[in-house]
């Protein structure tokens, strides 16, 4: 998914975003702006930001104006410094003014998402353990919102309920046990998918591994409960640390020797960078 | 809009967010819960908020399981404290755990944004002024985003480009001036819209009243100059003010006067409330 | 709206008119026709009338044959005197064939709304007097049939039930008074949208004044009821007849005073004007 | 497709025309109308009809309100008297005022196009031609139309390209000859299909049934003329007369003996019928 | 529908087959294959075939690289002996890869029943009896099958239940007797389409016969017995056999003359044929 | 994917095959059947199969007729022997008449998937090897392929590049090695899957198993090679054999000891097995 280059599901995402904003179409474009006059904007960044989402926002103007150009100064995953230009558009002025807020949208929420994802990674530094996304993204827009956290220097866990495998309390509670969840899940599910098993505590990790888990998230522990966890297991299953991460905590609990970390915030409370989009009309 | 009543658009949201975490299937839970098992689950908030999407997470459930059954503690619109229970939800417990996610995901936005909406209303208390919320929104999301700005105790600006008319600065950079720009929109866009334009200084002001706009937007004033503009325009046209507003300094604003104060952060910043949903089998 | 240039709604509209009359294909003309044959087709109006739906014709030749090539002699809006050649099309004759019917049946009906409308709006003369369409379209095409009200230089009255607010008889009931109505309408809706009241007498239209309303509809008045009306109001209101209007009498209610005249039968009665499309084969 | 039982497509052009209207919301009946509150509407015709469209009229209300309620007087094909009472709506009164338009809508122009073809075959009388209709229809709109003309009395010529040969004079110029466009036809098309070919004398006439046609298009020919193909074709063919016919001539035209005549302007140009709908509020 | 060339409903199957395969995107390619990267694949078929699909082939790699390039050496109806070349593909090698297995399924499948059929058309050799489909289809992919069908020397029987009326036992059951049925039928059904009826004896084909059916369907009859009903129908209508055909009997049933014979396992059993993609990297 | 509950994809595959067939209505059935008469229909089998897709073909009728009932004898997953009946069908005899043949293609495909994946899976009898499927499915059905592989007693493979990640030849050139593929694989690709390369010798194998490959893919291996490869593996990863899987040769293959075979023909080249459908007019 590191490149959105697949149009088919970008498309429709885009077209409802478009539709819902214009409707009918612009009145007050309709009403000022002469058809035929061409433009210029400017897209700026008023904060230091990790850019993500470039690719989409440029769609958003093609789609109104099949002609319209760009010139970029930067590509998705930099690092952009407070007033940096990002990039250049040149078209339709009305196009150009009809777009604007759409592609503004799409772009400074997945930037917010790169940039917030950046500082989580950037408390790890050179530890190997990897900052991951959950799936408590944007109703609509989870594709977009996980490539933001790819950008921004994170991984993805699984996209949806279809590509993964993570057991959780009420599974085992509806199986019996750690041990016949597993099972379970290992002799039904796919071949190609992992195993993950949420646990609580070092009882149930060394269930989850007798029981031949491939993965277990380490449900709400502490850093010294997750040093323990990670003793325990012995690198004979991958361990992933969840619920109470903060920027604050995240390097504690890296040190820890977790193999993933993942951030519920990442996603579903990131801010909006704030982006400009500078409109030049030419005579 | 106030009531979430016209499914066309509703069902179209909530079966594309379903389709994007379900896809072919739920791994975990066709591995391991039986098919005819049923459960109850119960959602609960962590943390005090005002409550919005209440029916958009039921109808999540619904799309799964038809005779699914809800029992309401709380309302859209209602305040619900720390620990406190939202509803139950009864019916197939495959059905509530696929659902589960895609449910709290509209629950935990839509919660999030009229939460955060909530207390810029508290700072404005019983002075006039409406606190209502702009085109920044998450793609895909905006009928309900706002729908939670309204929950929050909030007001709605326009929809779209297609039911109100804002003159920005380039379209009246393109007219060649404010004056000119209310005349063409006055002219040409339907009498059924008022014609809203952007000013940033009182001679602007001015002019648009002088033009004859119904509303104009007060970009990044100072409240003492916000002041001056409440005392020039005399209720003779509807006053806007926007850009810089924080919970800090909105009840200033607001006691300066004008009509409606506009908070982009409601609906592009408001993080996501803390929902849980606890599952009960029943055996 | 006045520029059809939005391409989002516009090809769902084009795509769903083709795949009703192709559907799994053309069958004469794939028993007849060469594929690889070329051909002409020059667009002629039988009747004298005013054009609109040109670039819609156009687009129906594109979604088949992306090279078809146009040369257009006449612009939506222009008047086209009977016998008056329009545009020529050219490209795969097959093609060309299969669009043939799609495509007129946009521009007949198109056509015959910006006709009509024009009759209308010539009674009225200098008179400033604005004639507008009402929400009675054909079902799917409402944006094209008030596109081509403008094009005959008509003007719109609301695209449909969420940009502007119109208090009839039944929602005049449900509140208990006009006076209700309107100041329940004044607090509720968005502060964009002006509110409009109908009315059936000069008590009603004072009550609506009083209330607040910005614009007041005149149902079904007669020239010197209306008369009465205008005189009353003062200006301080928008006025719209509506109801009975005909060519015949359409004139002396402009000359009454109102600011608006609402017509239903321009979208839901135009008959189809009388185009051709003559097809040459380029051997 | 007599009965408009298969749900598919209605149910695409039902949502299509809704979402037209509704949008985002109806702003007047969300300001003023309790959501709990209950209402009756009448369905009444202010003149004579065939009435069409009564089942695409009633599932307009079902999809915003699933327990509305319907009461009979007349069903499709029937002959309605001037004020006489169609059915009465019960359900949501908030559901009934957003419904209203669209579904009025419907049932005008499909009612109106019933009433327009019955005029066509009272005209008739008892002679055997039949009337059938052309694809000269509002776009998107084909099947409800062509439906209207059978409740009127009328019969339905092919419904698209796809199901139905009809060799116009251009595919005879690009075939060479009436002659060979026929054999080809007979050749390429499917058995199924019956091949019906357009001429302009007798001289085509007898080309087009010696090459084996099973049907020919009489276009633009007098009733005399008529009379001589009439006898000429002696049975061997189906003949349609097109082209030119209107209520004045169209008996003289059907004494000629064809066994078709096609009037395009039962569905281009049939005005809207002019029913009403009388909602009374239940408190 | 001998060309595939009207792209409104080829789009959609094919956009429904990459989204099924490609989804989020391939994670193989994006972990592997440089995005910028070029390369070219050959398509080769490792038996000989009849060839068919192959705009859908190419058209299914355009959407996700609309610079990629072909080169042909068979088109669509051509042999191709085993080891041939059919096509040569250059493009990104990413989205030649991501193309690759959708691009496949549709080509085998095709080319499959292309070559199936083609098996059965040459047991018939040089008689005039036709070797027609069925509606006995794979879901959603009807339009394809038939159209291979052609390919392969076949010719299509109706295309759905909407093109072709074909009366089976249970409607003649309903209606009473056979005479009643096509009564019927030919009374309501529109005056463009056959009206065809299954018999299964001789007396059911007389009665039919009387009755005025265009065609009959001799539903499970022996060679001997067919012999005898083409006698009967002395041309009068046209034969069509169906029911336990195979290649080893359609030879003799062709000779007792039928003009028709229907095989449904043309289309639901024909087996995939063998091709290959092979790929090269350019470096 | 075990249950086909998750309505939304399934919908939309059963709404687009009833289009294609249904179209604009039924003919035959609207000219013969009185709207009002009931019927009912029994499912047989003429031959020993196993059973899948019931509960998609009882979809196809509840589409048509919600108020349908269905009397089952059988369940997806069970042997049916020839002349078994199914079930049996009970509504309106219109609606039985119009999905008759959408239903059983649904069924006869999916029976046949699952018959044919049976009679492989009965060849390996107690041995542990898993018959799996591919991604060679007829596009659009995908899901329902493979859902009817598992009903036959086999297993899925992934289900498109989205979950599921296979190295395949020209990944492993574009990378340079079978080590730099899989290693650039283990880095980027998503945790929560495992790795599969293809290997076409032991060299291949050795090299994978080193670089940390999860599974194995043997291409084309005889059964002596994949013998060696077993033993070369020794568990260290899953073993898949692939290419040239036939009835005949399976067992051989199965006892030595890879882990999983997979069959394309399963899916792309089953036969639809022999379904009927007698219906039975209910006076």
């Amino acid at each position: 998914m590191n490149e959105i280059k697949n149009r088919i599901w970008l498309e429709k995402v885009i077209r409802t975003a478009l539709e819902e904003d214009l409707g009918a179409g612009d009145l007050t474009t309709n009403a000022i702006i002469e058809h035929e006059m061409n433009g210029q904007a400017v897209l700026m960044t008023r904060e230091t930001i990790v850019l993500a989402g470039l690719p989409v926002f440029s769609r958003v103007f093609e789609l109104l104006d099949p002609d319209v150009r760009f010139d970029y100064d930067f590509q998705d995953g930099m690092r952009v410094p407070a007033g940096g230009r990002i990039c250049v558009v040149a078209g339709k002025l009305s196009a150009i003014l009809e777009a604007e807020r759409t592609a503004l949208n799409f772009a400074q929420r997945m930037s917010g998402i790169a940039t917030l994802t950046r500082q989580y990674v950037d408390q790890i530094g050179s530890l190997k353990t990897k900052i991951i996304d959950t799936r408590k993204t944007a109703p609509g827009l989870r594709l977009l919102d996980k490539y933001a956290v790819v950008m921004g220097g994170g991984h993805n866990h699984r996209m949806g309920l279809f590509d993964g495998i993570l057991i959780k309390d009420n599974h085992i509670a509806a199986a019996g046990s750690i041990k016949k969840a597993v099972l379970l899940a290992k002799e039904k599910a796919p071949h190609t998918i992992k195993v993950e098993v949420e646990v609580e505590d070092l009882t149930g990790l060394d269930e989850a591994i007798q029981a031949g888990a491939d993965m277990v998230l380490l449900d709400n522990m502490s850093a010294d409960l997750i040093q323990k966890a990670v003793d325990l297991a012995g690198k004979r299953v991958l361990l992933e640390a969840s619920g109470g991460i903060k920027l604050e905590n995240i390097q504690e609990i890296a040190k820890a020797g977790v193999d993933l970390i993942s951030v519920g915030a990442l996603t579903h409370s990131a801010r909006a960078v704030d982006l400009s989009l500078e409109v030049i009309t030419i005579p």
